[in-house]
């Protein structure tokens, strides 16, 4: 009898382009710049101009000398020399080239080289983004302006236990490997609402990263919410009680994740942005509330008990990790070959709603989640980690 | 007068993507699938997960723990993740992501995060491959289960002489350099019917590496056969004695080569398999008769009294072989700007009857060399080293 | 309000094919190869082979045993070995696979795998172009063969001062970097007509790389000229008296640049050729009067009292010069987002007088600056250093 199932009859792979590229006029790139992202911490914005790199755009953060932060596009608009070259002073950043001084707007305030510094010089424009500052991170919209939500507020990081203030970190906490982490962002984001891996990735494979809390195997509901994906996960916790931990995955990138470690049974901590590079890269910037500076940090992940830059490949292979699993999952991974099962609701929801909102903005109108109202609340999570009777 | 025949004219190069091409659904590549390849040592197969690709296919080998090989696409079929990472136990691998398990024919048999270890887990399967062991190599059929034919035997690995045993290699002798030579399996393939450029490359140029016998230039006649291409060199070897060599190209890639050292004037000691890894980049598999363990690898050449990874840039330079006159001709030789003549006439052979075979397969003949006969004989070559009066 | 002039409403980036690549059979590459460039130094070309990547294509230099010059096609006409690997004769060029000789026009002279070394071996050519050396380079034409011109003298390396003799550089110095320098040619060349970036990147940015004349921003008048664009600068020098510094561009690709450190107020000292290596990377050629051997290294700049290669990242940034300025344009530059202004004028010249002989070769017709007359006088330049009253 002949042999069943060889791969000789797999039909050639392919991905789902309208969920996973990024670049400005794709569909899902589209969705995304409808939205605020965190580009930088606050800090990274100086007189010193930083490369920035999101949503496939080359980009130049700087912070001008009254205090105002600035994204310009990498390349100058007068001959294309990229502005990380540039010089930052009082009203702006200046090309190396020909000296252009451009303004945080884009603004040409001065043309060196020509008669009167430029007589017209307000006819162009460096192209620009705005962004603001908010929870110690650098905040870009890159849509179309006039569909600029507000930036949001969020409750988790709005209201203070004692003795709490907000740090930032930009290391790709969550991530399980480096800051810049070489595969699609949905990789990662699909990840959120997927607690059936945790212990067998955490777990069985890398011995147990995470507590012993986390080790059984949860019971599952999934639930789409108004902007998001949630996951309410149940485990017995020992003297007949039971651990519920609710996640989020919230548009358009947001993992409202509590503390996997368990140091507390309370609401979400922190949230973190999944901002996408481009197609096959992507890093995680977090914001949460801590009661130490450094208290984020604190929470990256040993793998037989060494950080993941320490390992050797051959204890990358024997411990895998969040990095390994979905970084192994290629550079973009090819959905046509996926079987989903039952646990994998949770990505299914996500990848429905996300879809939803992609065609949403397609046909002209708003996704879920952005408010154009300067008063909204704060948004509200459920995300916890919770001990019951 | 202008001048004649300047680069100017030369018309943009192409290459023959019928003859080269590996990938599955390419002609050659459908050819090569109806063949047994090696693809590892025996001793590869472990339960450490390992990576294998071969004619353009990301594969893992493994071996149980009854003791079976197993070969799989190295993505897993339920979200894309290597098994690479993944862990092997008795009855077959687990993925590291969601701990799907799978046997060596690809078979579910466990999906831990599912109700029930998965009450479907039978409608799924991971794509595999049959694999055998012989030789002390692992052979893959990559091909239609339908037309899987016998892996064949060969006299010259299964007739012994006194004290002699088959050791495997998988250091690409005969390639002349490192273990994975980058550039399209052909151009190797095409040297073994070569035998002119042995005086003038492996003797002119690199100083005699083999023997003295092999420093004349043969007279030579060439031959097709039932499965492949024969080359009888003739040599004077003093004393009125003629020195004749045979060698012989196999399809669909073996090299049947005796000693070009010529320890011995016997038949042919080994069989090596030029595997397609993928379109620019191939590795040699061999298997030989040896009375000592290691004898293979003692083959290797030396260039100048040093070994080919030991060779200064310069020393490649001075000294090149086999491995510098075939990655010479590029990634991909471009055919288009050849002149074969007639020294090129085996190659010139080889390339009709592979090309034939490629119809063959394309029309629904089986190519030449295949068996589906359980009790076929062994193979015999008349590949050989012989002194004649 | 909404945000005006973002980078959202960018339109995808393009650039302009036609003045860019340079391969063979593309409109600028046609026009390239109507005049000679030079492909290396005079000592480059000898017995040993030595790879020359020129307009996109690999070439191999060497010199016979009778000291003819010889530039040919990389890969072998046999059977695509690269040359590389071949060894130099009094007669020629010997390819190391099959012993295939071959003269500095690409004559075969012995097949020796063929019976009689070959008895048609005059049916094949290895492609080839014709060489001159001059001035110290090997120049080379690269277009057909009945459009050949003469290679030209100039008057500035003909006719010397008391002491002068001319020296060749091979270092690309007036790249501000490296040899090889990883962007469009084009960008380089039309920064020769553009001298008012020198008080801003060579002043400014760098502190004065120049001499003190240099700093002043100066008047500027652009002329398209018989075969080039001329650029008069003037600046104050002082007591009343005037410095002027006449630069020029010249078809194909010449840099006539008095020494920007105005060691003396006199003629041009120097040429220097800007050899497309292929559509992103270029390096330069140098030729000019010296007294001492040397005295062309000696000009290379510093910035912050170093040498480009012992900068760190950081003083790059710093510090940019020609190389940060034109390399950070990216590896084409995208026209299409340029904005050119009145002082951009030399470069728009420029363009318009390439994109005009791109047409004319198109049509059948010569570029300008060739000449098929042996006894054409040297081409006389107006660049300068000058000090008037």
């Amino acid at each position: 009898m002949a042999d069943q199932g060889t791969a000789h009859e797999l039909p050639p792979p392919s991905y789902d382009a309208e969920l996973t590229e990024v670049r400005r006029g794709t569909p899902m790139g589209e969705l995304l710049r409808r939205y605020w992202h965190p580009v930088g911490l606050v800090a990274d914005a100086t007189n010193t101009p930083r490369r920035v790199r999101a949503l496939g755009e080359d980009l130049i953060l700087f912070r001008d000398g009254t205090g105002r932060p600035g994204l310009v596009h990498a390349r100058c608009c007068h001959r294309g020399t990229t502005l990380y070259y540039g010089k930052v002073d009082a009203k702006g950043i200046r090309c190396c080239y020909h000296g252009w001084l451009f303004d945080v707007e884009g603004h040409c305030l001065d043309q060196p080289c020509e008669p009167e510094g430029g007589r017209r010089r307000e006819t162009v424009r460096q192209p620009w983004y705005p962004v603001q500052e908010r929870y110690g991170l650098i905040f870009a919209y890159m849509g179309p302006p006039a569909r600029k939500p507000i930036l949001p507020r969020y409750e988790c990081l709005e209201m203070m236990d004692a003795g709490e203030f907000v740090e930032p970190d930009d290391s790709s906490i969550g991530g399980g490997g480096p800051a810049i982490i070489p595969c699609n962002w949905l990789q990662h984001f699909e990840n959120v609402v997927d607690p059936l891996h945790v212990p067998i990735l955490h777990g069985v494979f890398s011995g147990m990263q995470f507590t012993d809390a986390m080790a059984a195997m949860p019971s599952v509901a999934f639930e789409t919410t108004e902007f998001g994906v949630k996951v309410r996960s149940t485990r017995p916790a020992g003297n007949g009680q039971i651990f519920k931990r609710v996640t989020e995955a919230v548009l358009p990138t947001l993992r409202v994740v509590p503390n996997p470690r368990v140091a507390q049974f309370a609401r979400v901590e922190s949230i973190g942005w999944t901002l996408p590079i481009d197609d096959t890269s992507f890093r995680i910037y977090v914001a949460g509330r801590v009661k130490r500076t450094g208290d984020l940090g604190r929470m990256r992940s040993r793998f037989a008990g060494k950080f993941w830059g320490d390992l050797t490949e051959e204890e990358h292979r024997d411990f895998p990790g969040d990095y390994e699993s979905q970084v192994g999952q290629g550079p973009i991974t090819t959905h046509s070959e996926e079987h989903l099962v039952s646990s994998d609701q949770g990505i299914a929801m996500l990848r429905r709603l996300l879809r939803r909102q992609v065609r949403a903005v397609a046909e002209g109108r708003d996704p879920v989640g952005v408010s154009f109202d300067p008063n909204a609340p704060p948004v509200v999570f459920e995300a916890s980690n919770q001990i019951q009777m």
